[in-house]
Order: structure tokens, then sequence, then C-alpha cells
């Protein structure tokens, strides 16, 4: 259920120092092949920290042999000298474990604005390529990445997603292949990819092409379109490493598929897992005239702070759920104001625009799951957009604490 | 200090059972002329309210002789009979006050989603017409007007700025004009007018055209960048009436002028009585390529969840702000990354894109305004966004109470 799920993974998780609390702060992901093919997609925020700046450049090739990522800092507005210590701490891997720096891909994540303590991290990187071998660790391996890269995150998030190979006749009689995964993020959740660290492996044979195509593809309607907070960061970063160890050649369409499968389950717990969070809203627009309209109206609503904070309140305040919806602007979601329907929880609340069923009827406090519906009435397209509810513990997680 | 200080103008504000507290919500302000001059802008939600409509369409031809404005409901969404009420209030005053329906501009402000109660609201107007002429009203008519159209405000906000005649041989000898004004808004702060209900009235003499630009130029600057909580209402309405009663005639640049200092220090009032806010904070832009990209960094800094919990956190949490800026597309607001400089409340934490002063300098504690400047160096244009922080007491009056 983890990274090291699929065939050709080491992974390994320790405890730097990096954390104040003592917990796992370092981890390493290695593809021992026989392929190692990569590819990634990062945070569109201008503002990016220096591990995006070095892995982007660095997966350019479509190759990359291992990921080092720390919890504890997230080295971003750090200068010259932060991107010193992100290709240093790339070189301290590539030498520990006999590949080129060029090889090895970074994330950080935690503070903005502080230096990373290097002796720390460094000897953390060889605690960790230490491990990798130990035996006790090669099924625990991937469970302690998972817990390495976690920040205001309570539990882990990972996944594994297995299929029967189409092609029976692999070289290697294989019959299955897989992707596995782990993901960290509880804030500063928006796209710009969901503002979080993600990890997928797998061992089906790919060239970097299609990685990255289904990569793209998959996280575009997944990870993109969790919206917990608005708040985009400088850091994100979803990196696909392939092993080719099951021997099984996947084309992109099944990758895709498999991809947008685990990036899914790894969303929800995004979400399942934000910071302060008591309940988890999916904001469905049907009736589009186009995608990308019904993602713009379901990120304006998922956006409304007056909408998250009804939610909380377990109140159906669809008010506030249609005055987010006139927001966007007509060129992007072309409807008739007057012909829109709101339903929550299964209870149409609004309907034409107007007063639909009594807004008693509907039941928030029953679980943690929402379900808003809002249906355009201008074509066939449809989003759904996840966030949370705005709660007194999102506040206190965000005022009393720097992070 | 109100609607009734410049010459010409008379108002009131009585309880007609709209608020279940029994607080005032109806309020009449009426223009005795000699003109008639009007001028509104509104809410570019492309969802509005009923008299949005209507009063749109009043004002069109530039001129109106009252204005009745109601809290308790924001007959929105309330769909052909919501419109309906709207008419017939009109028709209720003109009939009341002999004038006609299409010279009376309606404002509605409180829930979403319900029908007025139109006995109580017909009546309530009986009783405003009749408190007009009631001579112990005279001085308080304003004040009970503005009192009139608190929702979730706790102060009434109202302000009066006065001029001496540029031109002396006024016919009627008067040697100065002012600008009055009351405004309502403590939520759903944003723009498309900040979301309030605000009424503007000028003893100057000035055609309509004059009054519409003058006004569309001061509500761009103040009204117009109160951005408290990014949520967009349905019922946002500026009015400005003019009686003339003054006999001072005025250009469009003066009443400019007078207007925006008048806006602009309602805008500061509604900054000030944001729902549950602890801190006011101003975010400047400076060094911007044009006055579009300073607003557009500004307001990407003003709608973070995260740096606006900081702030009520008092953590001058720098890489929250610059995260922000980044989000900004580069066709919107050119800049450099790495030449960001922020400085909060006096000390530049962030210099050059990186570590700057030490963030312990920053004292956050000591006063309820917040003064954050992001220096682009893209170029000299500069814009000013205010907000509030993000504090437990605004998700508690958002999420306990329907509004």
């Amino acid at each position: 259920m983890t990274v090291t799920s699929p065939r050709g993974f080491r992974a390994s998780g320790v405890a730097a120092g990096l954390k104040s609390t003592g917990a796992k702060d370092v981890a390493l992901v290695v593809n021992d092949g026989p392929l190692d093919v990569a590819a990634a997609v990062f945070t569109s925020n201008r503002v990016f920290a220096a591990p995006v700046a070095w892995s982007r450049q660095a997966v350019s090739d479509g190759r990359a042999s291992a990921v080092v990522l720390n919890s504890g800092g997230a080295n971003a507005c750090t200068g010259t000298e932060g991107f010193a210590d992100t290709h240093r701490t790339a070189e301290h891997v590539a030498d520990t474990l006999s590949t080129s720096a060029g090889d090895v891909l970074v994330c950080s994540t935690g503070l903005i604005g502080l230096r990373l303590p290097m002796t720390e991290l460094l000897a953390g990187v060889d605690a960790a390529a230490s491990a990798l071998d130990d035996p006790s660790s090669a099924t625990r391996g991937g469970e302690d990445a998972a817990l390495a890269i976690m920040t205001t995150d309570t539990v882990a998030k990972t996944v594994h997603v297995e299929r029967e190979a189409s092609d029976p006749a692999s070289p290697d009689g294989a019959t299955t292949w897989s992707v596995g995964g782990m993901a960290k993020g509880a804030g500063m959740l928006a796209p710009g990819l969901a503002t979080m660290l993600c990890v997928l492996t797998t061992d089906a044979v790919v060239d970097a092409t299609a990685a990255g195509a289904a990569l793209r593809a998959a996280t575009r309607t997944t990870l993109d379109r969790v919206d917990s907070d608005g708040c985009m960061s400088t850091n994100d970063t979803v990196i696909l490493l392939a092993s080719g160890a099951s021997g099984v050649a996947v084309g992109t369409e099944e990758l895709t598929g498999v991809l947008t499968e685990a990036c899914g389950s790894l969303a929800r717990q995004l979400v399942a897992d934000a910071e302060g969070a008591s309940h988890d809203v999916a904001v469905t627009v049907v009736g589009a005239s186009s995608e990308d309209a019904a993602v713009a109206v379901a990120r304006a609503v998922t956006r409304s702070n007056l909408f998250k904070a009804a939610i909380f309140g377990n109140d159906p305040n669809w008010g506030r759920i249609v005055s987010a919806v006139g927001t966007v602007p007509e060129d992007v979601a072309p409807y008739d104001a007057l012909a829109l329907d709101v339903t929550v929880n299964g209870v149409q609340v609004c309907r034409a625009g107007g007063v639909g069923e009594p807004r008693e009827l509907v039941d928030l406090a029953a679980a943690r799951e929402v379900l808003v519906e809002i249906d355009l009435h201008a074509g066939s397209a449809t989003a759904t957009v996840w966030t949370n509810d705005l709660t007194h513990d999102y506040v206190h997680e965000n005022s009393a604490y720097s992070s």
C-alpha cells in the first residue's frame, strides 16, 4: 500500500532533527530499475522553492533514480544560498547511492523563509540511505517515508492500485503491474496541485513521454481539484517514477486510468485530513458549457468563506452558494442566473434561481461528507472540486503556529 | 454628519418588524430639490437581487427623488414575486411622497432566498414617511436611517465632508457645499462594491453625467478596495442624490475629490466594523507596472486565508504573503520573484525575494491597524486594498447564524 508496493523500489524515512518534535523528517525513494523513467508536475506559483527549481530542471530529461524529501522546512524564499543547499543535498544523495546529482529529485515542505539545517539534513540522508538496506525496513520503508513527509497531517496518506497485465506474454512472466504512492498536505491546499508533495511509483514499462502525459492527465482531474483553503503553495510537487520491473508494457491510456485512481484516492485522503476541517465538501457543477466553465464555477463556491463557514454550522445556506456562482464572469461560464438549480445532500433548495425545497429538509450534521450539486442548465459538461468547511480549528491551527 | 447634513434632504428610520430583534429596519432618504439628479453603481454579481434590478433601471435616466431601504431581508433569489414586491414597495413610496415609482430607488439587505413580509414593510414605509416631517426627527432622521440599514454592523457608519464654494457668487449666497453619506456592511465584503448599501447626498449643483462619472471614480478607489472576506454580495448598491440646494455649481473633478474623501471614510468605517475582526489590514503594493497590476497583487494577498489567520495570531508570516503574490499570473502583474520586498509594520521582513529583517522585530499586537507594503520593483504604480484578519469570531458569526 505504499511507494514500495510496485516492484523495483526501496524507500525509507528517518528522524534527522529538522522537526522540533523529533518525528521522522527525511525520506528517500529509490528506483532500482531496470528503467529510470520519471515525470513530474510542479506548483504554478511564480514564487517557487529552491527544490522546485532544482527538480524541474533535473527531471526535464525524463529520468530520475531517486527522490529525497524533507519536512521541517520549505527552503522557499531562501535565495541563492537556499538553492545551493538543495544542490548540495542532491549531490550528497547521489554520492551515497552512486548515481549522479542530476538524477536526484528534491522536495521540501515546511515554513517558508528559513534556511534548512544542512548538518542535520545531510546526516539524515546518510541515515535514510542506510535504512534502505536494513532488512527490517524492507516492508516498512514505504510507510516510514510517508510518515517522514508529514507536516500538520495527522495521518500518512498512501495508496496502491494493481492491475492484471493486458498482455500476459510479458518477458519475465509477471501477470500484474501496479502504481503505489504517498502524499502529504493538510493546509495551503489549492490548485497549482493541491499544494502538496506526492511521489508515485510504478513497475510498468513506460517511456518518459507516456509517463509525463499520463501524470498530467491524472493530476488535472484529481489533485488539482482539491481546494481546501484556496492558498497555493510554493513547493507543490508530484513525481512519478517508473522502474519497469514488472516487465509489463502499459499504454498511456491504461496508465492514465490507474494513475487517476491512485491520485484520486490520495486527493480524497488529503481532503479528509485537512487542517481543522469537520466536513469534506464535494462541489459538483453539471450542465456547464465546458469542463473549464464547470471547474470555474465549482472553484468560486469552494473559495467562499461564507459558504464554508455555513457548512461548519451545518447550515445549507444556498444564498451563499448562488452569490458565489454569480461572481464567475459570463465569458468564463455562460449561464442564466434565473435557471440555476442547487441541490445540497439531495435536497433541491434552489430551483430556477429562486426558492426551492425548505432548507430545513437538509441534514448536514449526519455525515462528514457534504454533496453540493449546481446545475447551470447551459450544456452537458461537469466537474467536481473538493473543499472543506471553515472552522475554529482551521483558524486556530493557522494563527497559533507558524507553518 | 449624515445624509441630511447637505441642504435639501430629509431622512428617517423606523422599526417595522422585519428584524426579529425589533430594531429599526426601514429607512427613507428624500431629495427635496430643487434638483433630482441621481447616479448609482451596483454589484457586478450576475446573481443580483430584485431591488438591484429595479434601481438599475429606475436610475438610468439620471433622476431619483427618494431611496427606500430595508434590512431584515435581501429579496434576492426570490423570482418574479420578489421583483413584484420591490415594484410594489416603490409604488407605495411614490404614492406616499407624491412622486412617481420610477423616481424611487430601492435597496434591501439581509438573508438571501426569503420573500419580504410585505404587510410589515409597507406599514414601515408609512411610518417612515410620517417620521420625515416629525420636527423631533429633523436632526435625528439621518442617524435613524443609518441605524435602520444595519445588519450585523455594530455601529452606524456616516460621513459629512464640507467645502468652501470655489465660486462665491452662487445665486442664493451659500458659501459652502457638502457631501453626506451612510453605509452598512460587515460581512460579504468584497469588490463588486465592497458588498454594502451606501447612500450619498450632496447639495451641490451637478448634472447626472458629472454625478455618475464622479461616483464611479470615487468608489473605484475606496469602497471597491475593501475586501474583508472575498465574498461578493447580490445586493451591493451605492447611490448618489444631488439636490442642488446650496446653489453652488461644482465641477466633476471637485465633486470626485469630495466623494472620494466621503467614500474613503465610509470604507474605512466598514473595515473597522467587519464581522469578528481584530485587525484592519492595509495591503499596499508599490512599484507595480500598472494600477491594475497593483490591485491584483493586493487582492491576492487580502484573499489568503492563511495570511489572514496569521495576522489574527499576530504572526508576521511573510511566506504566506509572497506565496499569495506568486499566484498572480505574469500577464496580469509582471515582476521578478527574486526582486520582491515585503515590509510589515515598517520592518522589511522579505528582501529581494529572500529573508530580510528578523520577523521577531515586527509588533502586530500593539495596534488594530496592520500595514503591509509589497514592492514589486516593476514600475511606479501603486494601490491599497483593505482587509481584515480571519478570526474565531468571524467563523462563529458566519456559522452559528444564517445571514
